[in-house]
């Protein structure tokens, strides 16, 4: 049995639809990031890092986005969620699974937790500013080079797909122009039809 | 045949030293970063993403450290590097990594690199002057919670090891008391007595 427990509109969404996807038996505790439960001592001892998502299983628990979303496509392997028997192609989800991890969300978060990186508030509202920046061009990249269509990684929907899917919700609050990205929101609008999708959203949202 | 593309002292060390690890017939190719190789015509159409390092394989080209590491050891599959069979033992092991390539190299970057997220001056300068609070914050995790020892993840050595090593390097520049880590450092100091890692450097630094 897994516990996803995740927050609402954070990026917990894209585990949360990647278990939805392959019909995982799992339950959800939701985190109230409006009175900082992440930092709470009862979540601290299920995770340390103080952040979602986090997946207890009957191992143990893990963290980290990307080790999670592969760990539920090799969990699941029918599911089709990665090439799993070819290194090279597994690779290539992974590394644009870390481009989104290490680069786009990290670029996103200067927007919304500055503090994490000075104590200084001009610092905090500079780094807010030039998140249309810094943001714009990871998706710029994603655009033009990462992403090839109709899925992230060509022909099939991989666990790439809802990790790109969720960060792609933010680009509007991060003052990113959705209209320079027709392949980007093409994929938003698609992804938002599945109904794993659906599944994973209404849970999070009810 | 594998082209590792590297530069000296930064994060392309630690698929250096799996390479090494695990016996690959691989060539490599530096870059300098003292007249911004990185950023010009001919190594971005390698790694549009300007950034190091980039693995050149017969099929194409890999980028992104964690997925670079996860290649080698399944890869290579007798070196046993990453418990391949375990879908859990293989998630904490990647969670590891995420952990270092979204948290640990982040915050290291903003001591360096702070021009990706704001092009204040002021700002970047504050940010700088955190780094040893947030790149200590990281290390004090590890240290006390993720660090299972005598490796990272425990008994058996893996692809953690080269990336925690790769990042420990640079603890004394970020500001951090390395005298506080205690395990961090004699993990340090055991790895630079690996062969792999001597021949990994002796090849950087020559």
């Amino acid at each position: 049995m897994l516990t996803l427990c995740y927050a609402r509109n954070t990026i917990s969404l894209a585990t949360h639809i990647a278990l939805e996807e392959v019909g995982a038996d799992y339950a959800t505790r939701r985190l109230d990031f409006s009175v900082n439960e992440q930092r709470g001592e009862a979540y601290l001892a299920v995770n340390p890092k103080g952040r979602v998502p986090s997946l207890i299983t009957d191992r143990g628990i893990l963290t980290e986005t990307p080790a999670m979303l592969a760990f539920v496509a090799q969990s699941y392997p029918a599911a089709n969620l990665a090439p799993l028997g070819d290194p090279f192609a597994f690779a290539q989800v992974q590394s644009f699974n870390a481009y989104i991890c290490a680069t786009v969300h990290v670029a996103h978060a200067h927007r919304m937790r500055g503090y994490r990186w000075t104590d200084d508030e001009g610092a905090i509202e500079a780094m807010k500013r030039f998140a249309p920046r810094s943001v714009g061009g990871c998706f710029e990249l994603i655009e033009t080079q990462m992403f090839k269509g109709p899925w992230v990684m060509g022909e099939t929907y991989t666990i790439c797909d809802p990790y790109l899917f969720t960060v792609a919700q933010w680009i509007e609050g991060d003052g990113v122009d959705a209209a320079a990205l027709p392949r980007v929101t093409d994929h938003r609008r698609r992804m938002a039809e599945r109904p794993a999708v659906r599944r994973a959203l209404q849970q999070e949202l009810s």
